[in-house]
């Protein structure tokens, strides 16, 4: 399966996502948003307030959008690093518009890593965040291209414990609601597809993962103020089951960087290289 | 507070809920459905099967339509009892209309008791489910109007075992999660209307425990077959707060009639005079 490279550097068609508090509050309890102490994110009442993870909902439909036209099976789509960077907090409804673009196709063997940015602004055009999604696409590799940088490896202070330290249980319903906000890869539902890929049982979505990773930071680092999250990447280094319980590790390297770690039950990581930037509390 | 009470006898008009597969998914989630032992109602390649408690969501719209014309205030609604009559199973999406009739208003002293009968048909007007809400508007009462008929209760044949028992133990979000299925009564999700209302906290929806009764009667007298499931009707005696163990027990007392109770962790009833109609599995 050949991706189709000449996308490179090239812009998708700009999609409109239109949305309402629903869409918002179906996101929150997906990402796991607990009662009471999130209602902020569950109540129409209070906004809602966004949560800054949000933002890759709209985004999604641009990204499924360009790899269609990489020629990308689907079924072979593995999440790779996730990097958010939020500008504004999203309203709590309302249209806005994502413009995806192949930022690069790299080849790492057996398998291609495509990185995808997409760009979200409302409807003037003002920035709302920015997502760039790294995929690897297996049996796209061996094209002959550039394997790509090393990602500089994110060092945890590990002679120190963390700044803080949560567990969150996830429901083994996790993933069929996680999905019912786009992202419908039957991977995260089917148990046949599961297994095709080489699972147990269907896996939870990395960005879900990521969302948890994100609610810690904001209750531990923002006092629950989604506009201080500035930015948040990590990579998906193992995968995680609807059911599982994740610890979310923040270490402060400065006023306003953590490194982050998300770990299973066993210790095993499954959020790594993970850094977050926060507004500090002026 | 006086409702209008020549509605009674008329019906209101008919109203189109629209809807698609994510829609029955929603609800399944909101009324508890766990993953993988009730997938066939979470994941669309299943279908998905359409729990039969999944009929009082277009009937929902149609209910307010009429309370409206009332002249009832909302906030001063308490759900007394549900009947449902389930003629076949919904589809997995599509359009269904729903007329709703004021069967009758009845003069409790301080409150009224409004029954709705809701009829709930495919495009071509064939039957899909009756649901008979029947709702206190405290205020409304001493209007001068008949008492109504006493129910007879509904005994428990407490001199034997239940036929099954089950436990299921809401999450917290669980309000929050089934409200986004149309019901945005803020006494569900809001501190201060639940405080205005006399309760500690918000409470569950009488018609999310309604949903994990019919639930535990698919899984122990249906073999998990929503269509075989006639019938349920049941009284809100008790209030439920998300995060609260329900416990359904049921009494065959026929080949296809079913006495139910559901109690909270403290053994106090909130689902009584609750009995099922499956069909025998022939």
């Amino acid at each position: 399966m050949a991706l189709n490279l000449d996308l490179i550097g090239r812009k998708g068609r700009p999609i409109t996502y239109e949305y309402t508090w629903k869409d918002c509050v179906l996101y929150a309890l997906g990402a796991g948003a607990k009662h009471p102490q999130e209602l902020d994110y569950l109540f129409e009442g209070r906004g809602p307030k966004i949560l800054p993870t949000f933002s890759v909902v709209p985004a999604f439909p641009a990204l499924m959008d360009v790899f269609v036209k990489l020629g990308a099976d689907l079924r072979h789509i593995l999440h790779g690093e996730q990097e958010l960077t939020q500008h504004r907090s999203f309203p709590a409804g309302g249209k806005v518009v994502t413009t995806a673009e192949v930022r690069a196709i790299y080849d790492k063997g057996k398998s291609a890593v495509v990185e995808v940015l997409a760009r979200t602004t409302d409807t003037d055009g003002e920035p709302l965040a920015d997502n760039v999604f790294t995929l690897f696409v297996r049996g796209a590799g061996g094209f002959g291209g550039d394997r790509g940088p090393q990602a500089p490896a994110v060092t945890i202070p590990g002679e120190r414990a963390p700044d803080f330290r949560t567990s969150q249980t996830t429901t083994t319903e996790q993933g069929a609601l996680y999905r019912l906000s786009g992202d419908l890869n039957p991977l995260h539902i089917s148990p046949s597809m599961a297994d095709k890929a080489g699972f147990d049982r269907p896996i939870l979505h990395g960005l879900c993962t990521f969302a948890i990773a994100a609610r810690a930071v904001l209750a531990h680092l923002c006092d629950g103020d989604p506009t201080r999250l500035g930015a948040l990447s990590a990579r998906f280094a193992g995968v995680v089951f609807p059911g599982d319980t994740l610890t979310v590790a923040g270490w402060r390297t400065g006023d306003d960087t953590c490194t982050l770690q998300v770990t299973r039950d066993d210790g095993t990581p499954v959020l790594t290289n993970a850094v977050a930037t926060v507004q500090p509390n002026l």
